[in-house]
């Protein structure tokens, strides 16, 4: 994906907000009010049309665009540039009163009542058509207006649908993949429990009062989701790129959202952009905090292949989670900044002003309901706005990472729904994120991909509890390490197929691995097993693996009961690469101990940091910037790097919540 | 609301239960032996017919009546009053059957089978048709019986339905609310999230899978529960007003249920009354749930303007709360006596003897399942006749209290629903409770009313967390300060108005309090923060602002992070009058500081008491009586009161779960 | 019950698993292979046809047998015999398809969708009449097969169905019972809250959103459910039975699954067999989960009245427990022969081979997915079958129990439904194995029955929290007693008949227990109340009641607050007999001490045994083999029987997790 079309009208950061104008009509003072602000706020792009279906057509087919033509002139006569939505993600009362068929049904088969948002059917032809109509007029309008640089597709798609339709596009989807339903009963194993279906109308979504335990068939269910959801998508695109082929388009996806493959969705946008709400001050401190929220940044980075945008985030708090806890001094400079450096080129928050009613009034907005600048949400706005102008050279430069954290979808999917060893929790993504946050502490810059992606471009590659292997993973691995890779597995890996069919016989990574899993034990909460080795004793909880060694060096064994003298963490070469194996969940800093011997093994910079304080990188053609974020909640003192110039930030020590930024040139790089 | 007119013929404190002779028919000698008991028991009222309309309407349209007339008169007959239930809490199984239309909707739209009970449309017109006949049928009958004194109207009125019936119901409220659709989306904010209503059909109740995010809808949607369940209180009490236009009625309330404003029907009964059950004995002593108990009597007496009925608490114990936990020695008469303090005018008991089955067949009763007076219940009860009888002098006093606490039931559904700084628990009750103890513990008399009630008469008026400003309050407020009241405010009040839209500009209350928040913090469980001023250090949890002062004086400030030095507790003059405010929820210690304080300047008289230990108040024409209660779980000592005389108990030192009963003649108190 | 007649064509144990074969179909080679690990795991019996319905019957009226009898005959040749299973426990997609009937209606009435399994109703004339002709299809081919030693009908019967046609059995049902509904109305109670039924068609089974409360009609639901299931077992049978009418049946019970009361049961098979799942190694020790399934397999030989069958168990791990914990090496031999030294004369597990796919494919197996021998789990298999060998004189011997324990289906249900003193839980199988676990300890052989069992045989009855009195109960207890029996009850026992009704007046058991409860105190978790008597001071938790006595001997008497000085233990003759009464759950010592006294009173042999170790006995005509289980976690030392052969183990001491069996003949014995 190269960079959209609007980063030629806009090369600099955007800083802006979801703007919903059409809520104040009857104050007629706000809308000039906000224009005041916006400046002062150092804002130059707005999201506007987000779920304004009704005020655009408060009747079936009588549209009223000129409100919204009057809020985009006045913005582009303010430079401030807007994304434009379609206004799908809710409907009007209307619609979902003539048309039921619109409203999403639930998996125990209840047609939902018109009500919230994203209560839509994605297969509903009706819905379909009356999208594509105000889709079509948005475009026929607003398509060539120099103030819109983007559009932004509905909000958050997210949720299924089980009616009938569903159940038909389901059944047409499966009859695709599979072919004969001989095909698909030994994918699902149907024979399990008598399953086997002998028509194709047998086949129904799974239902908490009808079918939920057959593995392969929830996971084409999810699949099937991601698809039509796309499916959608593309049908929303449509019309506007009939009107305006080159048109950039987005969706907000929702970080690590389980419910969807984004990675289905990245052909079709032209650039990722995303809603980012990290919990901070949850913890004793932000450090996990603020590991994870990188992951998904860079997780976002890499499904945009480049810069992404930085969609939603709150300017103070939320309103949805357990606890609107304000933000510390710093911190939304910070967390803002923190998306930057891991690519981003945009702030943006939700949102400009709060509502007077309805559910989200209490939620963060720049602009609070005594409607004025004097307040230190506002300020830290004007600050993170000033930031992004100081460091605009950045925006557009990419990232190059030397190594890749495996975190699949499908893997995700497959791994939570297997009944197995343990149905508490397996903890995939917090095992993912133990791999991301060694590589984030070592200072080294991650891709976060699927198990699909190619891998060429890695010296290390990390795949924590990689349970199924999907067609040609299991070569690319080899292949990677063949060619002089490091490759760190774990535990429960190489277990099932794409359809979450066991392999039979060897296991598919003994090769790559050089020892093989016998048993996995489900561990209860309280209980630790301990491995000793040349860094010392770690500790193991949740799943461990009883296993034998063949070609492997074994780095450290089992201590404890009948695991003892039993591999914990091995080594094996393959070809010209290296292939580190963990028969459990160890602690953080066994798995640190790993990547820097992996690290120090491929070459790749391991930059000292004090706990709690990474180093991220962007680069461009003229040289690179390095970003200093400390979440350790503690001041901190970090070594300067050379030969750079600091760019942000007050030279030393690195404050609690503190950012620097340096610029290192390229003539001075070498 | 003057005395009811029953108490001209029961000039003495009332003492029964709840009573169902229908239930043993088939036990021909049982009715006999209960008169032997109630008599013996010192019981002089029964509340009869509860629950027994299929005994008086077997098949639909024929009545049985004289059963309960053969009961009537044998409770006459043996100087025991009756109140006279309609049957209406529980229909027939043929009425379920032949009209289904009578059962409930619940709010997923499941109309609810026949069972349990309270489980009917207060809007059918064949419920209410049904109802009618029946209650005109008793009144025609029973209405000029001697031995009625008055009338109990269903039981425990409460829950929602959602039938069609409703539906239209709600649309007529919201119609006759608002005019137009327009104001309806004004005030709910429709525009937000496109759910703007284009015609009145649209609209439909909240439910889960429909709306349940509009705060303004679901406001109204309690507002209308509660104005359709007076409605059909009206209609029920209708046939009998007709035939004895005087006719007492009341109908028994449930504490503080969420689901009623009971405010709404104080001008419909000619007494209020309600069912007590606390949690005795729960706790690590008995202070908490004391003090919430006479809360509770206190909200009870304020709704009555005027002494109220105990209706029903338990003997022993009861068996549907999670423990059923017996009664210490003592506590069964402090806790009836409790009652009394507060102004009760009778003591009643669910139930006076146990049922042989289905699910009420273990909770307490004044007759077991043995059937004799054997029992340390049963010797309960009766020294309670006994105490009732040598205090009767006190029945039908009143009490002058010059303090209240606002608990307000609009205030406390919008606040509960808004999705906000905590929405765990923004802990309205508790806080509310907190005032209450340290008026109750400083023996200073207190009304609990709602916001919208006279505040004329009070010197000091608590109004903690009050989120929402009805129209009027303001004004109310700032009237009553600047006649020289003391009012005390805390966080997270005078955010919206009635329909739960945000003010806008300054804060309504700032004039008020000297002081303007600028942000709320959702606390973590676990957080403290602390305070220091004169008083020494104390600690807020859950929710604590960060403001500024305007003309308030500070009486103490944070001293923690990012709110060190903003205010914590002031002090404004206002006018004639004092506003405390306090920015947070502050330990209980804290709250006794400031009550202490605004009493000592008010000429409030403070009691000296051990802590655990209250003083309560009535007063007659002649003088005044002081209730000395001990719940600290410890024996205690106090100051007697000057020129006054023990009624009740035994001299020195007040025992553990003891009571002390003072006469103070008037020409004494001057 | 005899022993059934395949134990003539196997006098040996039976050790053995399901097994699917037609799971792999496409997998040529896995059937011989099967094959040959069978014999090398020394297996001799496989389950086979459990969910092959749509393998038999792939379209409506086209059977398939072929593949089965291939299946059936290769087995037989191969000395492995057969347990030929019914297919009911799930049915055909097409039959749910083109038969909606067949599925189940849940509680709130849905109807379930086509899915899992055990999702049919026992009632509907369809699946009545396609059961009938599939069984029947079976008898026919298979009945007179050499190699077909039982049929195992159907698979874990459970669960309950609320459709018209259950509705309308279920009045049936009620009708027979009650003859008239004036009968009903009186036993259910329901004048209370209004609920005499007028009509039979008023009556509906319990609902969530219907009826729930009523006692007596969810006593008789639970009862109903039991008949129907059983009617439904029969008329499985009767095809079978046609043909050949000594055909030895069993259908696999679930140890005391709550929903069917298996004494119902047990003249209908021919052997009891069950399916024990214990979850070892979830606390620090397996003391009480040893005794626990201990006290399942009594439970399961006094329904079977002499050896019963373990028809699964698990190899290695469950998939559908919270943590599938892996069993630590000795404990799979231990829990296999710990069946058989209750009673058991199988080891049969749950799965021969994982399936590849579905919702068990992570469940344990013989054979794993890499499909060898040489597993940890396979070689425990093997070893089991080699001590089965070892001790093949056993199989077919019984036990003779001098004492019992009464674990009463319907109690349990009319206890636990009841509201009443604690609705957390009044730990009624708790209680029970309280007692049980003290005879264990002690290697003393129980019986666990229920309470209509003939008690003359036994010499100690431990009864605990008979809450329920069905007919004759009183009678049988105070005739066991008469004759010199010795009785333990305790505290909650004696309160309603069969239809939970409360007894009046005085309690029934009073003359027994010589004490007459006053009060039961439902305690909050944290609370103890102590005794303190000869043995010292016991604690006593969740229930205590005050009482007073009659004519018993006060053993001990409570010291804490107002039960202080009344009586906790006492003992009391009656007639020829003695009984013990314990006034509220007291600490395990409290019960070991009563179970010590009342079997030196009674000449019942305690074996003195470390902590955690138990001894079982099995008799046959020539003497009795002696089991001595250590499930204490560590290495213990006994006292070997005198005059006895060590015939399974390694002399001295017994290690963690180890089993030793003696021998003791005949003529050593006196
Ligand atoms: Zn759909
Ligand atoms: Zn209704
Ligand atoms: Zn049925």
């Amino acid at each position: 994906m190269a960079h959209p079309l609007f980063h030629e009208k806009t090369p600099y950061f955007l800083h802006g907000a979801d703007y919903n104008p059409e809520q104040w009509k009857r104050y007629p003072d706000v809308f000039e009010e906000d224009l005041r602000l916006m400046k002062k706020a150092q804002c130059n792009v707005m999201s506007v049309g987000i779920f304004s279906w009704t005020e655009l057509e408060p009747e079936e087919g009588r549209y009223e665009l000129d409100w919204l033509e009057e809020v985009i002139n006045r913005l582009h006569e303010n430079d401030i540039s807007v994304f434009l939505a379609t206004p799908t993600g809710a409907r009007p009362a209307w619609m979902s009163r003539k048309y039921p068929e619109v409203l999403r049904v639930q998996a125990d088969r209840t047609r939902n009542l018109h009500g919230l948002r994203h209560n839509h059917c994605f297969t509903s032809p009706v819905y379909r058509e009356k999208t594509e109509a105000v889709n079509r007029k948005l475009a026929e309008r607003f398509a060539a207006h120099q103030g819109v640089i983007g559009w932004h597709i509905s909000n958050e798609y997210g949720g299924d649908c089980h009616c009938n339709y569903c159940q038909e596009a389901f059944r047409s989807f499966l009859k695709k993949k599979y072919g004969t339903l001989d095909a698909l009963n030994h994918a699902w194993w149907t024979t399990f429990w008598s399953h086997t279906y002998t028509s194709w109308e047998e086949v129904e979504s799974p239902a908490p009062h009808g079918e939920s335990m057959v593995h392969g068939m929830n996971l084409d269910w999810k699949r099937f989701v991601t698809e039509q959801t796309r499916d959608f998508f593309r049908h929303e695109i449509q019309p506007i790129r009939k009107i305006s082929p080159q048109a950039p388009v987005t969706t907000n996806f929702m970080g690590d959202y389980e419910g969807l493959n984004y990675w289905k969705f990245v052909d079709d946008v032209s650039i990722v952009s995303w809603d980012s709400y990290p919990l901070w001050h949850q913890r004793e401190n932000d450090i996990l905090t603020g590991s994870w929220t990188s992951m998904m940044h860079d997780l976002n980075r890499s499904l945009s292949r480049g810069p992404f945008l930085l969609m939603e985030s709150t300017p103070s708090v939320t309103n949805w989670q357990p606890h609107s806890k304000l933000k510390e001094p710093g911190m939304h400079l910070l967390s803002s900044l923190q998306a930057v450096a891991h690519g981003s080129d945009s702030v943006q928050y939700f949102q400009w002003r709060k509502s007077r009613g309805s559910s989200e009034k209490l939620h963060g907005a720049v602009v609070g309901h005594d409607g004025t600048e004097h307040t230190r949400v506002f300020r830290d706005v004007q600050d993170t706005g000033e930031a992004l102008k100081a460091l605009s050279d950045i925006a557009g430069s990419g990232t190059k990472a030397p190594a890749a954290v495996i975190y699949d979808w499908e893997n995700r999917w497959a791994l939570k729904d297997a009944q197995g060893p343990r149905n508490e929790s397996v903890f995939y993504e917090e095992t993912v994120h133990d791999y991301y946050h060694a590589f984030w502490q070592a200072g080294i810059p991650v891709d976060v991909i699927d198990s699909v992606q190619p891998l060429q471009s890695y010296k290390i590659v990390a795949a924590p509890m990689l349970y199924m292997l999907r067609p040609g993973v299991k070569e690319a691995l080899e292949s990677f390490v063949a060619e002089g890779g490091t490759l760190l597995l774990t535990h429960w890996s190489g277990v099932v197929d794409e359809n979450d069919l066991a392999f039979l016989g060897r296991p598919p990574l003994a090769d790559l691995t050089g020892i093989v899993p016998e048993e996995i034990d489900g561990m209860y909460e309280s209980q630790i097993r301990r491995a000793a080795g040349k860094g010392g004793i770690r500790e193991f909880r949740y799943l461990t693996e009883r296993s034998h060694v063949e070609s492997a060096e074994v780095l450290s064994s089992f201590t404890d009961d009948f695991f003892r003298d039993h591999p914990a963490v091995t080594r094996n070469n393959f070809k010209n690469g290296t292939v580190y194996y963990t028969a459990g969940r160890v602690e953080s800093a066994g798995v640190q101990d790993l990547i820097h011997q992996a690290a120090e093994e491929s070459g790749v910079e391991i930059v000292p940091l004090p706990e709690g304080v990474t180093r991220q990188k962007r680069e461009t053609d003229t040289g690179s910037y390095l970003f200093y974020m400390n979440f350790s909640g503690e001041e901190q003192v970090y070594s300067h790097p050379e030969k750079a110039e600091l760019l942000f930030g007050s030279r030393c020590p690195l404050e609690k919540h503190g950012i620097h930024v340096w610029q290192v040139r390229k003539e001075e790089q070498k």
